[in-house]
This record gives structure tokens, C-alpha cells and sequence, in this order.
């Protein structure tokens, strides 16, 4: 490796997730020159991400700056950049129309949604996994009420009114609780013609149980806990088309207006650049030391990489304790071969799963850590715990907590704005008004 | 008045600002009919927007549902839709192609940004009137710091950090002094190739002197306070031309990237369909009863209402009291003409000046209350205590305080996401790596 911009190695890192910044904070301290580049100027924190969407927290409780973040590492710059390539020959990645090179490389790019070849489905089905996203759900979620309020045909209304989620892993089964939860505590006094508490929340899930990242027990009891809560949990039931009228499942039809996808992810595409086998999501299929066949420089983190724990042979989860134990990996290897001057025997890397959990509604969640498998309060307590520990700053937390504390105490969401641009079509005149739309004119009606 | 709706006489209020959400209160528990109509569903608490815009809070801080402030208010329902137009001889208004009725009007639908007939000022100078005027301005101020540390060229960089603020008013003051303060002590430690330090932060002011709403000494206090921690402050500088190089005036030009529009305000078009005489800023002469010529029906409070006060026969500023008081003024009259079956004569409207308060920086601000001039600190804290009490709900108040706290703490500030789209043009090499592109290969560099 010939070092032309000085004494100092370079580590790029692609991504400012979990698996990046991981990366990132192992090299401090270390003689190296660490560049990370991400496309945004912020981190965020994914597992509370439906939180924003569903009007609990703002974006900037559950985000960070990773300039920030990185500030008090003095051998790391941050770099608001796309990547859009990698030349693996060469040695530099493609950075709209510029080169960047690199010693050693840190993939950690993460994955988007995937419609599964039907991305028509997208403008009515929106997913979630950036603050963007969050807040376009928010908005089509508070919509809806508010459409729903001035509804003239009752037929409309009842769509309106309707919530379809699409898939049961975590993101569905938490997005499926919350929205019953506004509907039904968060929201009814606000509105003067209906009733928010009979709105539909239809969780459709193409496998034979919730939660197939957990215990089958855990995966029934999140079932069982979302019906009482009110939501209607359809198993086995295959999403076959998407469009403005609503949602089919073979040869049923639900008028729905608003449906939320949370069902399949596909792999950022950058790693098609690479010319390096992929999954069937489009992930970097690595090395049991999670380098980039024939590239032994180059490391995968998180959700671009299809990797294999050393301890059972199983894949590692697409979850934030995935990315992390990965990125800090691929940081540790670099680390101990800087020290050595050379390249080592690597040991494989291992996935050590600290446990699962996911909330269901207020004070419910179901959670597997190790043998235990915990379920309603005690794992809800232990969700809330665990997610202000992890999030990234102090600021965040209190923040954060004091948003949970507020919403337990009063059932009310803080983060109820419709923000850009929201077109309402207005049906006048208003339900109770009906009597004097009956007297006729039907072109111009007053209210 | 026929009564086509059943018993209850109905009073509209267009517009959820200050001015008609003081007027719905006043008519809480009246047999009214109240409809209040908005093109948004939150109300904004406009005098912190400009906090929001420099990232110290969050937009949810300052902002609350319309129909959640009004939900207790049970003959008040509220409809997010946007008026387009009254006819006043007919007694309607015009909402996207249907017709409302109203016994009573209450016109509060605001201002937005004057560029004085220089429309293509806009998209280099946004104005703050809206949360998503706040957003994109934070979007902009955080996008030039990532622009200047990734710039080639000095004298690009140093129009990168540049910042120039049209408007001498207290926004204008505002945003001066809270750009300088970030720049200067809430991101110097994260970025590794600028000093942010050195932003120039340029307040031009057409008028001889700052806050020209407030008492002379009060204005050059301001002015003073501002040049101590940095804002270079123009008086008598009136801009003639702003464009994507940077800002005119007379024969200088300032080489600048960040334009921030808080000049000039124009009330909203609708008060246009009237057929009333209105003001150079478009705002709706009314009567000493703040009502529109020849209507003695129909209300206009706030900044769509160029109205005297009869206390000193001033113009009512365009200043939430001034809001609130016309809307509660219009309420009462409405409500004492309810109560007597019928007209009565009306006391004109008087302003009550409570007072104006501006701040400056961490710790600084200007206040007049009466004939008390206050400075400083103290100044501060009053507009601290005084802004927070006025918040709209408990939660606002705990979440901007606690903003507030920490941020002092700290001197960091907690909401500095980019967020929407957001391209960067990376010019590479990074500065500190000249070195290796001064070797040639002007087309395709490597870092």
C-alpha cells in the first residue's frame, strides 16, 4: 500500500448507522486517518424510529449529528457525502464524480424497503426507515383523522378510518399497537364526528405467526396482546396488491386508505458495485471474517452485509445489535493489524444475541433474552430501560424520557403536526349537517 | 339572520394563529355554533420559531394541535382547510369549491414574508413564518458549515461562512445573534477543517437603527450587544439586489450564501376578495370596532387587520398581544351581542401595550415594559419566563425549558438535522490533503 497523503493509513468508512459509528469510535486514539461519509448529517437511533412516526417523539430526540458524535475523536472527519461506487481493484470509491482512496474500507451502508418487485406499491404503502420516512407516515396517519372528520359518505368514512400495516416483525407489530393506541386514548376528545376509538388497525402477516425473529411463545403472546388491544391480526395472509382503494389478500378486499409497509428490506445498492456475489436482498454475501471476497481490506457492517455467525452457523440478524457487533469487528481487526504492521490470523466473527423485544402497546411488550422469554409489563419496562441506555446522548435521553413520562400520564402525543405540503379534500357539508345538504342543491351545498 | 342550521347562530374563525384562537376561547360555553378553519393543523408559537430555525427546539416545542387546544371547548369544531375567499353580501366564505355560512366572521388569517415586489429574492433569502420556513432555514445554516469544510477554494469558503440577515426587526435581531452563537460555540469542535469561529454573521437594516418598535436606546443597546459577541450590524443599508452570489447594496456587494429574509411582511390574499380598502402591506382597514366597512358582522384580528387603537389612535403592531387582544375583543362582542338578543353599541377597540422583548444571545436581551428599559440578563430571564408561560400546553413548557437548560449547560443545541433533500457538491480534495491535488489530475483527484 503506497501512502501518498502522508505517514498515516486511511479507513473509510461508508455509513453513519450503528455499524459505522461502531467502526468509527473503535479506531480512536489509533494512528490512522478514519473518514466517514453518510449522506445525511445525522445518526439515527432506527429502534424508535416508529415512534416519530406515530407522533411520540420528534425527529430530534431520536437523532444526532455524527459530526457530534464523532467531535472528540480527533483522527475522524465526517464527510455529508453519497457514495456511489466502489472499485475494488483500484482502491478508491466514487463520490459523485470524485475519488476517494482507501487503505482499508468499511461497507456499512445499510438496506432500504423492498415491495418485492411491486414498487407501484410504494406512493400508497409507504415504510419507514429514515426521519423522512417517519414524518411522512406521521402526516398520513393524522390525515386520515382529519379527512375522516369530514367525511360526508359513511362508506368513506369506515376507510378513512382503516389501517392496514403490512408484515409482523417488530416494525408492524409496534406500529399496529401505537396506531390502535392514538386512535383509541390519544386523540378521541379532539374530534367532534367520530368516533377515532372504532378505527380498524389490520396487521397482515404472510408467515404463520408474529415476530419470527423470537420465540414461537413470544411471537403467540404478541398476538394475543395486540387483540385485546383492538388489533385485527390476519395470519398467513399474503399482501397481493396494493392500490388507492386499499388492500387484497388473495381474493379479500379491504377498503383502506392509509397502509403502512413493513415488510421486506433490500439491501443498499451499493453493493452491486462491487461485482461480488449478493443475496436475494442484494446483500454482500462476506467472508467468515466479514471482508469482501478476495478483498481482504475491504469489511461489511450491518444490514448491506449477509454474514454468518462463527458461533452456530446461523445468519446474523438484521437488528441494531447486529450492525454494531460487526462494525466494532471490523474495527478491532484493523486496530490489532495496525499494531502488528501486517496482516494476522483472524478469528471469525460471532454474533452474540443479547436478546430481542418489541413493544406492543402502553406498558406491553413481549422480550427473549437468553432462556427468559418475558412478556406485558415487566418487558415493556425492560424495552424502555434498554432504549434510553442505548441512545446516543444525554440530551436525547432526558428528552426521550420525558416524552414517555408525559405520554403514560396523560395518553397524549406531543408530536401531532402535519407538516409540508397536505392537500385535505374537503366534503361539506359536515356530517351533522347533513339535514341541510337533504334540501337539494346539490352542485354547491352550504354548510 | 335566518337561522337555516337549527338554533344555534354560527361564528366563523378563519385562521388558528393568536388572534383566532383567542377569539374561540372567549366563546366557550355561548349557544354559538363556532367553526374554526385553517390550512394547518397545529397552531405555532410564532415569537420561538426563530429558535427552531437555529436548532435550539424542535418544531413539536412550539406547536399544538389546533383541534387538541380546542377539544375541551365542546361548540367549537374545527376543519383543516384552506378559505379561499368571503362574500360578504351573501354571508359565505369560500372553501375549496364549497360554501360555508356564517351569522359571525372572524377573519385571523395572517401575514407571510414582503419581498417588495421582488419575488426571485425568495429562493435565495426564505423567510420565517411557518414551521417548514424553520426547517428549511435550519437546513440551509447546517448545510453551510458541511459545505465550508469540504471547500477547495478560500474565497468560497469564506462566502460559505457568511451569513447575511435582511431586517432589523426582532426577528432579524434574533436570528443575527443566535447564527453567531452557533457558530461560535455549538459546532466548533466538529468540524476539523474550518473554523466555524470565524463565520461572519452581516445584519443589514434599511432604517438609522435596530428594533425600530422599541425606544431609541433600547435599539442601540441591541445594536451594541450584537457587535460585542460578533454580528457586524448595518444601518442604513438598504438591500438592492440578492441573488445566488450574494447580497447588493447601493455600489457594495457582500460575496455570501446564506441570505435570511426578515424584512417585510404582506397579509394574507384572502383579505383581497372583500372588495375592501386595504393598506400597502394588503391589510384590511377596519372600523374602531375592528370590524369590515359596511359588515358590521365580521371581525378582523391580527395581522390581516390594519386597525387604531383608541387609547392613542396608534396602529396596532403585528405582535401576538396585538393578536390575541383584537380576537378576544371580537369574542366579546359577539358574546355580549349573543347575550342581549341583539346590536349594541360597541366600545372601539384599545391596545394594551404590555410590553417588547427581543433577545440578543445566551443571556441577552432587550426588554421595554412600560417605561422600565431593560438590558442584559435581567432582560433575558424576564423574555425566558415570560415566553415559556405562554407556551400553549404543559408539555411545550417542560420540553422548551429543558431544551433551554441544557443548552445553556452545554452551549450545544439538540436539533441539527438536515433534513428533506439535501445535495452537496463535495469539492475534493479536502483541504487538508492539497498537497497530493496540487500533483496534477485537475479531472478525476483522488483524496
Amino acid at each position: 500500500m503506497a501512502k501518498l497523503n502522508g505517514p498515516l493509513p486511511r479507513v473509510v468508512i461508508v455509513g453513519g448507522g450503528f455499524g459505522g459509528i461502531a467502526a468509527a469510535k473503535v479506531l480512536a486514539g489509533l494512528p490512522v486517518d478514519v473518514l466517514l461519509l453518510d449522506q445525511r448529517n445525522h445518526h439515527v437511533f432506527q429502534p424508535l424510529l416508529y415512534q416519530v412516526a406515530t407522533a411520540a417523539l420528534s425527529p430530534a430526540d431520536i437523532a444526532s449529528p455524527i459530526r457530534h458524535i464523532l467531535s472528540g475523536q480527533r483522527n475522524c472527519r465526517v464527510v455529508m457525502a453519497r457514495v456511489e461506487g466502489v472499485d475494488l481493484a483500484r482502491r478508491v470509491i466514487d463520490v459523485g464524480g470524485a475519488e476517494v482512496e482507501y487503505d482499508w474500507l468499511i461497507l456499512a451502508a445499510g438496506a432500504t424497503h423492498s415491495y418485492f418487485g411491486n414498487r407501484q406499491w410504494e406512493q400508497f404503502a409507504p415504510g419507514l426507515k429514515t426521519l423522512e420516512d417517519a414524518t411522512e407516515i406521521r402526516k398520513r396517519l393524522l390525515l386520515a383523522f382529519e379527512s375522516a372528520e369530514y367525511e360526508g359518505s359513511e362508506e368513506e368514512r369506515r376507510a378513512a378510518l382503516t389501517f392496514a400495516v403490512v408484515g409482523g416483525g417488530p416494525t408492524g407489530v409496534e406500529m399496529a399497537g401505537a396506531i390502535k393506541e392514538i386512535a383509541a386514548h390519544s386523540i378521541p376528545a379532539d374530534f367532534r364526528n367520530i368516533d377515532t376509538g372504532t378505527t380498524r388497525v389490520v396487521l397482515f402477516q404472510g408467515a404463520d405467526r408474529l415476530l419470527p425473529g423470537f420465540a414461537a411463545d413470544l411471537g403467540e403472546r404478541a398476538r394475543r396482546d395486540l387483540e385485546k388491544i383492538g388489533v385485527e391480526v390476519r395470519l398467513n395472509a399474503k399482501v397481493t396488491d396494493i392500490d388507492a382503494r386499499g388492500v387484497t389478500v388473495g381474493d379479500e378486499f379491504l377498503p383502506v386508505r392509509n397502509v403502512i409497509w413493513a415488510a421486506g428490506v433490500q439491501a443498499n445498492p451499493l453493493g452491486r458495485s462491487l461485482g461480488v456475489p449478493l443475496d436475494r436482498s442484494g446483500r454482500i454475501v462476506v467472508n467468515p471474517d466479514l471482508t469482501v471476497p478476495g478483498a481482504p481490506n475491504v469489511f461489511v457492517a450491518g444490514d448491506l452485509a449477509a454474514a454468518t455467525s462463527a458461533k452456530d452457523g446461523s445468519l446474523v440478524p438484521g437488528v441494531a445489535q447486529g450492525a454494531i457487533q460487526m462494525g466494532r469487528y471490523a474495527g478491532k481487526v484493523i486496530a490489532a493489524e495496525l499494531k502488528a504492521g501486517g496482516a494476522r490470523p483472524r478469528r471469525p466473527f460471532s454474533y452474540h444475541d443479547k436478546g430481542s423485544m418489541a413493544t406492543i402497546g402502553k406498558g406491553r411488550a413481549v422480550a427473549e433474552v437468553g432462556r427468559y422469554h418475558i412478556g406485558g409489563l415487566v418487558a415493556w419496562l425492560l424495552w424502555a430501560l434498554i432504549h434510553v441506555a442505548f441512545l446516543v446522548n444525554f440530551r436525547n435521553k432526558v428528552s426521550v424520557l420525558s416524552n414517555w413520562a408525559w405520554q403514560l400520564l396523560t395518553s397524549s402525543r406531543g408530536a401531532r403536526l402535519i407538516t409540508g405540503v397536505a392537500v385535505i379534500s374537503v366534503k361539506l357539508p359536515l356530517p351533522d349537517d347533513r339535514v341541510h345538504a337533504r334540501a337539494g342543491d346539490e352542485a354547491r351545498r352550504s354548510l
